[in-house]
């Protein structure tokens, strides 16, 4: 991919070159998103974050990126007062926002609605996060963070556990992970496996995965576990969501008699799905992955508007 | 006018000698809109854009303009949590923020309010829409468009179509363009005929005028036609509303049978009242509209401010 | 205390020296904080304001500061679409933005967020308004203005009149003027009497202060009167605040009968309990602070940051 000028809008865009190549950017970045350089590389370069579903994580990460590459930022959160709500396509707010700013971030409910913008925009547009269907950025920064936490992608046994049907960041991240030499492990109620169409694309790339509802057992010998959040509105009876509460939780006494090694990552917001005491082992890089999420970012940033370190 | 230190609050205070000095800088603020330079003519200057009422398009317009010519933005937007909420005069409002702030963009839902801000304000105030009443930033925006597209605004038929009730745009235009030697058409559904305050503010400047209902054949002859958007809340019966909605619909079938070299304007957001086949006719200018708005919000800016290019 | 790297969270934790050392400091911030002076000295550095209880005013003024000193903002208001809102405690979010920002202001409906948020963050934590607890910033700029106006504050009578019950400023002015020799009169209705908690702390640090519902008569030999909004739903009965309102008003009626040489404060917004004809009286220091507030939030921003004028 000729990543300036380019939307991104799917993980389903990147091949296995285009990833590394937002790796190596993403680690030359890594200084600014530590707070070690403050750069004027985007100076003179304006950011619209355009997030129609409020995310303030993913938006101050776009935002921070931005601003600590030397950038600007507009911004505007909901739908309340945007054109959209008065009927406008976000077709035709693309090719308005894209008169304003130099590179434009999406968040929005609807699958499909940051391809939408892009028909519209002059300017690249990255999709922050669409419906139930992608998240790019955050699969990127999930990828770098294992990199970087393990020195490699390949070779790796990954767990996904948790929400894995209405989690987009899973279904964008198994997507990416295709591209390399892994092994996963899909753990979730039955009410929320992996959806059939992920499925079947990894079974199209030969891609190994098993399905299974153990959680303890599962995580053993995987060498990265990543958690989501599961939340209770996605069950009809209370019951059941009270039943998987008490079992697809890792507590620092599990990991130290199942896995100690294991990476442990997190799109965050966690709430009981990992226990606080889990926060001091060297393997929980959860908070980590917030600074994998700026450099990605930056480097995302950087590669649009056509910028190198 | 004395631009330097002025707040701008009405249409009605401005002469031919004023909007001729806005044309001619935001000529000059072009290069910068167009994203050609960017400047720090502003640097170290503070806008504070307080939407009330919220308007993404406007507001992000604003912030644009200020970040291009290298100022900052503070912002609020909504009235929760506004001091304004609790209690507050928009008067005591304007003394705080002037405080912080050297430069204030207003939107206000009622009449009448930025005038109480700017008297309270010792900083300059621009008012960027209140009530039913008034949008000077538009009318120069849209004087500034035809001027750009057709080199000039004296000796044109100017018609406007739509909602002339509600529409604040088409009253502060038609107001501004009362200045120019022009002809006015005014096509609206009788339930939303220009107001009477405007028609005789026309009368008094001896600024020709024709109302009517008919649509199709009122563009013939129009050297620009302005667009704007009907509402339904605007009709207490839904039926009135379907009738006209079939019949103010501007299609590039339309504009090829009865006047293929027109000039069209529009506000925004179009909803239904343009088809989408017209935004490839050369004449569609709309898109083109918010260009020339952050250039003419950048001419202001700068004038108030007492600055020049 | 030493400022570099540290949280304000609490009035309590300056001792006078501390004090001292921050209207020292908001002093050198004048230039800066009066418009004279634009600042690149917190050029590279990033404020996040967190404001779950949305609050214009003050989030403004911490903005300004850190802009006008060069600093850059990233921002997020309310709780719709924050982590928060989806079960993240503010431990875990004071650590995620943390990596982001290098200095957060948090303001909070709930007593203690502040110190949660601390407890995660890794960058310093400005307590903006928690509960009905504290306001540390607010006090530090109510005695700064005190400074400024009367060139002292130790010999001074203050008055704090209206909602002492409720409103936090003068539960954290209090307590920081406990720290100087002042003579303190509470006025307030039966209903709204300063809390319990607040007079024990007093009586500990032999602050001399009395407790009346006598309005006009208490701030006959008042240096200072601070005066303070009386809200409706405080009361149970309409008729109660009803009674109230019509006797803690200031008028300059009032004014020049009791005391003319009074200094006059309010943490604004103010409603009916200062009339608008006490403005233009030499004493009406109530818009001076927005200006001290400004210069007391560079200060405590240059020294938590390590930085100095």
């Amino acid at each position: 991919m000729n990543f300036k000028g380019a939307d991104i809008l799917s993980s389903k865009q990147f091949n296995r070159g285009d990833i590394e190549a937002v790796l190596k950017m993403a680690g030359k970045a890594l200084p600014y998103a530590s707070k070690k350089k403050f750069g004027d590389l985007l100076k003179g370069k304006l950011l619209a974050t355009l997030f129609y579903e409020p995310s303030t994580r993913t938006r101050l990460s776009f935002e921070t990126a931005m601003i600590r590459l030397g950038g600007s930022v507009v911004s505007s959160v909901g739908t309340q007062g945007s054109s959209v709500a008065k009927g406008e396509t976000l077709y035709d707010t693309g090719k308005m926002i894209s008169t304003y700013a130099d590179v434009i971030a999406i968040r929005h409910n609807e699958d499909n609605s940051a391809d939408e913008m892009a028909h519209g925009s002059s300017v690249p547009v990255i999709n922050a996060g669409d419906g139930c269907r992608e998240h790019p950025t955050q699969a990127l920064l999930d990828i770098f963070t294992i990199q970087q936490e393990l020195g490699k992608v390949d070779g790796l046994k990954v767990a996904m556990v948790g929400d894995l049907k209405y989690g987009r960041t899973v279904h964008s991240l198994s997507e990416m992970l295709s591209h390399f030499n892994v092994k996963l492990t899909f753990v979730s109620p039955p009410e929320l496996k992996m959806p059939e169409g992920v499925c079947r694309f990894l079974k199209e790339k030969n891609v190994p995965f098993t399905e299974t509802v153990e959680f303890a057992d599962s995580i053993k010998d995987a060498d990265v576990v990543y958690m989501t959040r599961i939340q209770q509105e996605r069950f009809a009876k209370k019951k059941d969501y009270e039943k998987h509460r008490n079992v697809y939780v890792l507590t620092s006494e599990l990991i130290k008699e199942k896995n100690p090694k294991m990476l442990i990552l997190h799109p965050l917001p966690r709430v009981w799905e990992i226990t606080k005491d889990v926060d001091e082992l060297p393997g929980a890089a959860y908070f980590r992955q917030a600074k994998s999420g700026l450099a990605v970012r930056m480097a995302l940033l950087m590669m649009v508007l056509g910028k190198s370190f």
